[in-house]
Protein backbone atom coordinates (compact mmCIF):
# COMPACT_ATOMS: atom_id res chain seq x y z
CA UNK A 1 0.00 0.00 0.00
CA UNK A 2 2.61 2.62 0.62
CA UNK A 3 3.49 4.39 -2.85
CA UNK A 4 6.41 6.23 -4.18
CA UNK A 5 6.03 9.34 -2.04
CA UNK A 6 6.41 7.25 1.29
CA UNK A 7 10.31 7.66 2.23
CA UNK A 8 12.20 5.65 3.55
CA UNK A 9 12.04 6.17 7.10
CA UNK A 10 8.16 6.21 6.61
CA UNK A 11 7.93 10.07 6.34
CA UNK A 12 5.18 10.79 4.29
CA UNK A 13 5.53 13.32 1.15
CA UNK A 14 2.67 16.04 0.97
CA UNK A 15 0.82 15.71 -2.23
CA UNK A 16 -2.30 18.15 -2.16
CA UNK A 17 -2.47 22.04 -1.35
CA UNK A 18 -4.97 22.86 1.25
CA UNK A 19 -6.56 26.91 1.44
CA UNK A 20 -9.26 28.20 3.08
CA UNK A 21 -11.04 31.79 2.61
CA UNK A 22 -14.34 32.86 4.60
CA UNK A 23 -16.38 35.40 2.28
CA UNK A 24 -18.97 37.38 2.89
CA UNK A 25 -21.59 36.41 1.29
CA UNK A 26 -24.19 34.08 0.71
CA UNK A 27 -22.80 30.75 -0.64
CA UNK A 28 -24.67 31.12 -3.84
CA UNK A 29 -23.25 33.73 -5.23
CA UNK A 30 -19.89 32.45 -4.22
CA UNK A 31 -20.86 29.06 -6.14
CA UNK A 32 -22.08 31.16 -9.19
CA UNK A 33 -18.04 33.27 -9.46
CA UNK A 34 -16.69 29.54 -9.44
CA UNK A 35 -18.90 28.12 -11.96
CA UNK A 36 -19.59 30.79 -14.35
CA UNK A 37 -16.97 32.47 -17.21
CA UNK A 38 -17.75 35.91 -16.11
CA UNK A 39 -17.33 34.63 -12.18
CA UNK A 40 -14.13 32.95 -13.42
CA UNK A 41 -12.54 35.75 -15.42
CA UNK A 42 -13.06 37.98 -12.43
CA UNK A 43 -10.85 36.62 -9.93
CA UNK A 44 -8.52 34.22 -11.41
CA UNK A 45 -7.57 34.70 -15.12
CA UNK A 46 -9.92 37.61 -17.82
CA UNK A 47 -9.14 35.04 -20.23
CA UNK A 48 -11.28 32.18 -19.67
CA UNK A 49 -13.90 29.85 -22.06
CA UNK A 50 -16.08 27.76 -21.99
CA UNK A 51 -18.92 26.46 -20.16
CA UNK A 52 -19.12 26.45 -16.32
CA UNK A 53 -20.70 22.71 -16.52
CA UNK A 54 -18.48 21.61 -18.94
CA UNK A 55 -14.89 22.19 -20.59
CA UNK A 56 -13.07 25.50 -18.87
CA UNK A 57 -10.30 26.89 -20.20
CA UNK A 58 -8.03 29.04 -18.00
CA UNK A 59 -5.24 31.09 -20.51
CA UNK A 60 -2.42 33.37 -18.55
CA UNK A 61 1.01 34.64 -20.52
CA UNK A 62 2.55 31.63 -19.64
CA UNK A 63 0.00 28.68 -20.77
CA UNK A 64 -3.02 27.27 -18.94
CA UNK A 65 -5.40 24.81 -17.72
CA UNK A 66 -8.20 23.15 -19.21
CA UNK A 67 -10.50 21.65 -16.45
CA UNK A 68 -13.06 19.30 -16.68
CA UNK A 69 -16.18 19.94 -14.92
CA UNK A 70 -16.30 16.39 -12.61
CA UNK A 71 -19.27 17.86 -9.93
CA UNK A 72 -21.60 20.68 -9.66
CA UNK A 73 -23.59 20.41 -6.57
CA UNK A 74 -24.87 24.38 -6.24
CA UNK A 75 -23.69 26.32 -3.06
CA UNK A 76 -21.79 23.22 -1.99
CA UNK A 77 -19.30 21.93 -4.11
CA UNK A 78 -17.85 21.90 -7.26
CA UNK A 79 -14.43 19.60 -8.75
CA UNK A 80 -12.77 19.90 -11.87
CA UNK A 81 -10.16 17.40 -13.26
CA UNK A 82 -6.95 19.03 -15.07
CA UNK A 83 -7.39 17.25 -18.62
CA UNK A 84 -4.43 19.73 -19.80
CA UNK A 85 -2.12 22.31 -18.67
CA UNK A 86 1.35 21.74 -17.52
CA UNK A 87 2.66 17.65 -17.05
CA UNK A 88 2.50 18.51 -13.27
CA UNK A 89 -1.23 19.12 -12.91
CA UNK A 90 -2.41 16.75 -15.69
CA UNK A 91 -4.72 14.32 -13.66
CA UNK A 92 -5.06 16.29 -10.53
CA UNK A 93 -8.43 17.42 -8.87
CA UNK A 94 -9.40 20.97 -7.90
CA UNK A 95 -11.88 20.29 -5.22
CA UNK A 96 -14.27 24.01 -3.47
CA UNK A 97 -16.30 22.81 -0.91
CA UNK A 98 -18.32 25.59 0.03
CA UNK A 99 -20.58 25.37 3.78
CA UNK A 100 -22.29 28.23 5.32
CA UNK A 101 -20.28 29.83 9.16
CA UNK A 102 -22.41 33.07 10.61
CA UNK A 103 -22.39 35.73 8.19
CA UNK A 104 -19.83 33.92 6.00
CA UNK A 105 -19.61 30.97 3.37
CA UNK A 106 -16.58 29.21 4.18
CA UNK A 107 -14.00 27.83 1.22
CA UNK A 108 -12.43 25.11 1.49
CA UNK A 109 -10.09 24.62 -1.30
CA UNK A 110 -8.09 21.53 -2.12
CA UNK A 111 -5.65 21.10 -5.46
CA UNK A 112 -5.04 17.48 -4.66
CA UNK A 113 -3.01 14.37 -6.78
CA UNK A 114 0.20 16.10 -7.48
CA UNK A 115 3.47 13.36 -7.54
CA UNK A 116 5.92 15.10 -6.21
CA UNK A 117 6.30 18.14 -3.89
CA UNK A 118 8.77 19.90 -6.58
CA UNK A 119 9.28 23.70 -6.33
CA UNK A 120 6.14 24.53 -9.40
CA UNK A 121 4.03 23.18 -6.68
CA UNK A 122 5.46 25.30 -3.49
CA UNK A 123 5.00 28.33 -6.40
CA UNK A 124 1.22 26.95 -7.12
CA UNK A 125 0.13 26.76 -3.81
CA UNK A 126 1.34 30.49 -3.23
CA UNK A 127 -0.20 31.72 -6.70
CA UNK A 128 -3.42 29.78 -5.13
CA UNK A 129 -3.71 31.64 -2.01
CA UNK A 130 -3.22 35.15 -4.00
CA UNK A 131 -6.29 33.69 -6.63
CA UNK A 132 -8.28 32.73 -3.18
CA UNK A 133 -7.94 36.00 -1.35
CA UNK A 134 -9.22 37.52 -5.20
CA UNK A 135 -12.18 35.22 -5.12
CA UNK A 136 -13.21 37.03 -1.55
CA UNK A 137 -12.56 40.32 -2.83
CA UNK A 138 -14.54 40.14 -5.89
CA UNK A 139 -17.66 38.45 -4.60
CA UNK A 140 -17.17 41.07 -1.41
CA UNK A 141 -16.16 43.77 -3.52
CA UNK A 142 -17.49 43.65 -6.95
CA UNK A 143 -13.69 43.51 -7.94
CA UNK A 144 -10.87 40.72 -7.94
CA UNK A 145 -7.36 40.70 -8.85
CA UNK A 146 -7.76 38.21 -11.84
CA UNK A 147 -4.74 37.78 -14.42
CA UNK A 148 -3.25 40.01 -16.06
CA UNK A 149 -3.71 41.77 -12.41
CA UNK A 150 -3.14 39.21 -10.54
CA UNK A 151 -0.51 39.18 -7.21
CA UNK A 152 2.96 38.31 -8.73
CA UNK A 153 5.00 36.32 -6.17
CA UNK A 154 8.03 35.29 -8.32
CA UNK A 155 10.00 35.51 -11.29
CA UNK A 156 7.46 33.04 -12.62
CA UNK A 157 4.56 35.01 -12.15
CA UNK B 1 6.07 2.38 7.52
CA UNK B 2 3.09 3.36 6.77
CA UNK B 3 1.42 5.72 9.61
CA UNK B 4 -1.72 6.46 10.36
CA UNK B 5 -2.01 9.59 7.71
CA UNK B 6 -2.12 6.48 4.94
CA UNK B 7 -5.90 6.19 3.71
CA UNK B 8 -6.90 2.60 4.15
CA UNK B 9 -7.27 2.79 -0.03
CA UNK B 10 -3.48 3.74 -0.04
CA UNK B 11 -3.89 7.37 -1.22
CA UNK B 12 -1.75 9.64 1.28
CA UNK B 13 -3.04 12.25 3.40
CA UNK B 14 -1.29 15.88 2.73
CA UNK B 15 0.79 16.77 6.31
CA UNK B 16 3.26 19.88 4.42
CA UNK B 17 2.40 23.08 3.87
CA UNK B 18 4.38 24.36 1.11
CA UNK B 19 4.99 27.64 -0.58
CA UNK B 20 7.17 29.69 -2.73
CA UNK B 21 8.49 33.34 -3.20
CA UNK B 22 10.65 35.19 -5.32
CA UNK B 23 12.45 38.18 -3.80
CA UNK B 24 14.26 40.44 -5.82
CA UNK B 25 16.82 41.08 -3.00
CA UNK B 26 20.32 39.32 -1.89
CA UNK B 27 19.43 36.42 -0.30
CA UNK B 28 21.22 38.19 2.96
CA UNK B 29 18.79 40.72 3.10
CA UNK B 30 15.95 37.93 2.88
CA UNK B 31 18.23 35.98 5.77
CA UNK B 32 18.35 38.81 8.09
CA UNK B 33 14.35 39.26 7.70
CA UNK B 34 13.82 35.72 8.90
CA UNK B 35 16.16 36.00 11.65
CA UNK B 36 16.30 39.45 13.11
CA UNK B 37 13.65 40.25 15.63
CA UNK B 38 12.89 43.82 13.83
CA UNK B 39 13.13 41.53 10.40
CA UNK B 40 10.35 39.34 11.51
CA UNK B 41 8.43 41.98 12.85
CA UNK B 42 8.00 43.65 9.92
CA UNK B 43 6.17 40.98 7.85
CA UNK B 44 4.80 38.26 10.39
CA UNK B 45 3.68 40.17 13.46
CA UNK B 46 4.64 43.31 15.32
CA UNK B 47 4.68 41.50 18.18
CA UNK B 48 7.75 39.77 17.92
CA UNK B 49 10.53 39.11 21.02
CA UNK B 50 13.23 37.17 21.78
CA UNK B 51 16.56 36.24 20.10
CA UNK B 52 16.93 35.39 16.24
CA UNK B 53 19.14 32.75 16.85
CA UNK B 54 17.64 31.16 20.14
CA UNK B 55 13.93 31.13 20.91
CA UNK B 56 11.51 33.61 19.31
CA UNK B 57 7.79 34.46 20.29
CA UNK B 58 5.18 35.62 17.89
CA UNK B 59 1.89 36.98 19.30
CA UNK B 60 -1.20 37.73 17.22
CA UNK B 61 -4.80 38.97 18.58
CA UNK B 62 -5.67 35.58 18.93
CA UNK B 63 -2.71 33.74 20.30
CA UNK B 64 0.51 32.86 19.34
CA UNK B 65 3.59 30.66 18.56
CA UNK B 66 6.97 30.14 20.59
CA UNK B 67 9.55 28.72 17.88
CA UNK B 68 12.74 26.95 18.92
CA UNK B 69 15.70 28.18 16.35
CA UNK B 70 17.06 24.76 15.23
CA UNK B 71 19.62 25.68 12.37
CA UNK B 72 20.75 28.87 11.28
CA UNK B 73 22.52 28.33 7.63
CA UNK B 74 23.50 32.52 6.27
CA UNK B 75 21.82 33.14 3.46
CA UNK B 76 21.19 29.58 2.93
CA UNK B 77 18.66 28.12 5.44
CA UNK B 78 16.33 28.73 9.16
CA UNK B 79 14.10 26.20 10.57
CA UNK B 80 12.43 26.29 13.81
CA UNK B 81 10.31 24.06 15.78
CA UNK B 82 7.44 24.88 17.03
CA UNK B 83 7.53 24.41 21.18
CA UNK B 84 4.46 26.43 22.24
CA UNK B 85 1.19 27.45 20.59
CA UNK B 86 -1.95 25.80 18.89
CA UNK B 87 -1.97 22.08 19.74
CA UNK B 88 -1.89 21.01 15.68
CA UNK B 89 1.32 23.31 15.67
CA UNK B 90 3.27 21.99 18.32
CA UNK B 91 6.36 19.45 17.57
CA UNK B 92 5.97 21.04 13.47
CA UNK B 93 8.81 22.26 12.18
CA UNK B 94 8.83 25.71 9.94
CA UNK B 95 11.60 25.54 6.88
CA UNK B 96 13.01 28.21 4.86
CA UNK B 97 15.39 27.59 2.53
CA UNK B 98 17.16 30.37 0.00
CA UNK B 99 18.50 29.76 -2.89
CA UNK B 100 19.81 32.86 -5.47
CA UNK B 101 18.00 32.99 -8.88
CA UNK B 102 18.80 35.55 -11.51
CA UNK B 103 17.89 38.71 -9.47
CA UNK B 104 16.00 37.11 -7.11
CA UNK B 105 16.08 35.52 -3.86
CA UNK B 106 14.19 31.91 -4.21
CA UNK B 107 12.61 31.29 -1.15
CA UNK B 108 10.76 27.95 -0.26
CA UNK B 109 9.00 27.18 2.60
CA UNK B 110 7.79 24.25 4.42
CA UNK B 111 5.85 24.35 7.67
CA UNK B 112 6.46 20.09 8.36
CA UNK B 113 4.54 18.07 10.12
CA UNK B 114 0.76 18.37 10.31
CA UNK B 115 -1.25 15.36 11.83
CA UNK B 116 -3.92 15.58 9.77
CA UNK B 117 -5.53 17.86 6.94
CA UNK B 118 -7.71 19.95 9.46
CA UNK B 119 -9.78 23.39 8.75
CA UNK B 120 -6.99 24.76 10.44
CA UNK B 121 -4.49 23.55 8.25
CA UNK B 122 -6.23 24.98 5.14
CA UNK B 123 -5.83 28.16 7.62
CA UNK B 124 -2.59 28.39 7.98
CA UNK B 125 -1.88 27.65 4.46
CA UNK B 126 -3.31 30.22 2.74
CA UNK B 127 -2.54 32.98 6.30
CA UNK B 128 1.32 31.85 5.23
CA UNK B 129 0.96 32.87 1.88
CA UNK B 130 -0.51 36.11 2.61
CA UNK B 131 3.14 36.54 4.90
CA UNK B 132 5.46 35.15 2.40
CA UNK B 133 4.03 38.10 -0.15
CA UNK B 134 4.63 40.67 3.64
CA UNK B 135 7.77 39.12 3.41
CA UNK B 136 8.93 40.07 -0.16
CA UNK B 137 7.31 42.91 0.53
CA UNK B 138 9.23 44.25 3.15
CA UNK B 139 12.34 43.13 1.70
CA UNK B 140 11.65 44.39 -1.58
CA UNK B 141 9.94 47.84 -0.79
CA UNK B 142 10.88 48.32 3.55
CA UNK B 143 6.68 47.89 4.12
CA UNK B 144 5.56 44.30 5.02
CA UNK B 145 1.99 43.64 5.92
CA UNK B 146 2.79 42.19 9.73
CA UNK B 147 -0.30 41.53 11.79
CA UNK B 148 -2.45 43.65 13.04
CA UNK B 149 -1.89 44.81 9.29
CA UNK B 150 -2.05 41.18 7.49
CA UNK B 151 -4.67 40.39 5.02
CA UNK B 152 -7.54 39.07 6.54
CA UNK B 153 -9.00 36.22 5.00
CA UNK B 154 -11.76 34.97 7.09
CA UNK B 155 -13.15 35.34 10.03
CA UNK B 156 -11.45 34.00 12.29
CA UNK B 157 -8.25 36.60 10.85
Amino acid sequence: MCNRTLHIDGKIEMVDILHKVGIKAPAAEVYTALTTTEGLAGWWTTDTQGKGDDLLQFRFAAGGFDMKVLELDPGKRVLWEVVDGPEEWIGTHVVWDLAPADDYTTVLFKHQGWAEPVEFMHHCSTKWATYLVSLKSLVETGKGAAHPDDVKIDSWD
